[in-house]
């Protein structure tokens, strides 16, 4: 098999760690695996390097910050090797640019345009062991490009995709995708196996494991990921396409998502067009809407309810502001959180909604909106309820079975 | 004027040094100058580096090492830059290969055999000051090489060389070349002015400012190069061709060098070639014989007189004795250590030797063998004299006036 194995920072955290993650590659490499292995910056490196940078701008160019910090992850490649090669395996480290990464011009947020995949070929035909630094490319001009937070996982999964892999191993410090937050439901169960669309609905639960952009690539280009640990030797989770039997299950997983603020407005003037002047005014100030709800008045105005991170409240208290009495009376609440539950069970059975709604009502939480996907159910609920939502949630559908 | 400046380790060794250092450059820029900036990794990261690669391996491989140590300068690199866009300069970071420099492919101690310099002038023609991480390029495959010791100063003298520059400034925590050490003797003047070639017989009086290799270097394309100090505003020394003036003053330096052992053989053999054999042996087995005395014994047999480095002399040894009688009686002395006298003027003013000789002699210091060039006298001493020899020395060519 074709591997491609990904290991973060933590993995890489110190030379001893290195010198594990050499053992684990060699073990796969001795079972017969062609590998191709990307690999962070050690745990730490990143910051310090980004310290050093604001030590001396407050805003440094990003076209010098990602040669700055492109640097990180190509000491860890060039360590990882020389291990590999003590132990008597045939190994190359590549940078990026080597390993033909080719990326925009947005420097720290570079998106990959293409992988040229010769060198990487070239090595494997060699059965050589190819360690690629993670997180960086080159763009048109030469220069070094970074990919932004998560970039390795990316640089892992784009490079698995251009060599057709078959699969993708991310490993972290996370064993792999729990059906919730086992800090706040110890009963939560890792999952075997998770689709693409449920991993991207609960990408909260996937934080520390790997990132959106990382998840949507893989479903794009078809790679399967697996999250692994590279601190023991549990199974993980399979991250892949959806699989006819998953439509059993109903419920993969419940997330939380604590920084949410909500914004509710009542008697929004009933000129046409008001409520989507709002949302434009918002998206020009970069605040990112969640959920929304309109409903019809008595009075002919209308109610407007919709979501925002916490962090922008107050940069969409003044949007709103600005609209004067034409909104009505608004109201800010920052003390919500919201409780999603995903499946893509959901699809072809009805009354999942149905029966979360009752199960918190049983518990007295009360739900202050909703709002449903084809394989998600997000609700609001007060901030002080939502880890009683999630473990009453966690239990009606059985996750702790 | 375009000056190309390189800075030592010492000089960006944290982060207030290289800000120290972004001063230095702004002030030259604003004084007109077209500036090229060349550095070297922060003090310190380098061997931090190369730690982390024997923590793996005894025997690291050269091309890994070379990706690995390539990164401390590219740091440096995008830092300085940094600094100096935020103090309003326009500033470009590049690495080795976006700065056109190419090597071959002798990792580790490549040579640079090209340099395409437009990158370096598209940036130079917008009026910014190009800062290039020293020490590295790539080789025709595309992999980071790197270049040895005292890489960087290779790396600016031939940027220098390439854009044709009036200068290459060479900045460490020096102010200059002296006329000798002055641990050694304290009365010890700093020289204005040297010849590339007195320079290259002074070696040892400029290793912490610059190497053999870089002055060959700068002499081959005739760049002009002034060695300072980054920590005060001293005028440093010029080191470059030769003046007509020069050949008034007799004597430029006096230098020590401790790493000597004597070899003495005694009644070698007289047939032809035995002389050949033993160095071109010496040869083979890497030691770098550096004196040789030859004298005809009046029993026909041959009197063989020669100097090693120190650390070689057990190897030395070893090669001798491989040739058993043929060598007659062998002695190893390590208590020997060189005087060299330096100067252009030798080439036009008989008498130096003779001078030198003449106060060794009154000092009571016994030459225990002599070896001359057109601008240099080399005479080992027991090492117990060294110290001495060199004070005599010094005196006796007036270099403290």
């Amino acid at each position: 098999m074709l591997i491609v194995q990904k290991y973060g920072g933590t993995s890489v955290g110190d030379l001893s760690r290195i010198e594990n993650v050499a053992k684990r590659v060699a073990k796969s490499k001795s079972e017969g695996n062609s590998l191709v292995v990307v690999v962070s910056a050690m745990s730490g490196e990143t910051n310090k390097l980004i310290e050093y940078a604001y030590h001396f701008s407050k805003n440094p160019s990003k076209r010098e910050m990602d040669m700055l910090l492109s640097s990180g992850e190509r000491v860890t490649a060039s360590l990882l090797a020389i291990a590999l090669q003590e132990m008597g395996y045939g190994a190359v480290a590549m940078t990026g640019r080597q390993a033909g990464i080719q990326t925009d011009s947005y420097h720290t947020f570079a998106r990959i345009e293409s992988i040229n995949t010769n060198a990487i070929n070239v090595e494997l035909s060699k059965d050589k062991i190819v360690i690629i630094a993670g997180f960086q490319g080159i763009n048109k001009e030469g220069s070094v490009t970074t990919l932004g937070r998560g970039g390795s996982d990316l640089s892992a999964v784009a490079i698995a995709g251009a060599l057709d892999a078959d699969a993708c191993e991310i490993y972290s410090d996370v064993d792999g995708i729990y059906t919730t937050d086992p800090r706040i439901e110890p009963k939560a169960k890792k999952l075997d196996y998770i689709s693409y669309d449920e991993m991207l609905e609960l990408s909260s639960l996937g934080a520390k494991v790997l990132q959106n952009r990382s998840v949507e690539l893989a479903k794009k280009m078809g790679v399967k990921i697996v999250a692994k640990s590279s601190f023991n030797d549990n199974e993980g989770t399979i991250i892949a396409e959806e699989k006819k039997d998953m439509e059993e299950v109903l419920v993969s997983g419940v997330a939380l998502d604590k920084n949410q603020a909500r914004v509710t407005l009542r008697g929004v003037s009933d000129r046409p067009g008001v409520a989507a002047e709002i949302f434009s005014k918002l998206s020009d100030a970069q605040i990112n809407v969640d959920m929304i709800i309109q409903n019809a008045s008595s009075d002919g105005t209308t109610n407007l309810g919709f979501t925002v991170p916490e962090s922008e409240i107050d940069n969409a208290k003044a949007v709103i502001e600005s609209f004067g009495d034409e909104v009505g009376s608004a109201d800010f609440d920052k003390d919500v959180c919201k409780v999603s539950v995903v499946g893509v069970g959901m699809k072809s059975h009805s009354g999942v909604a149905a029966s979360a709604f009752s199960a918190l009502a049983d518990a007295g939480i009360n739900i202050e909106m909703i709002s449903t996907s084809e394989i998600k159910i997000s609700m609001i609920v007060n901030e002080q309820s939502g880890e009683d939502a999630v473990r009453v949630l966690h239990a009606t559908y059985d996750l702790d079975k």
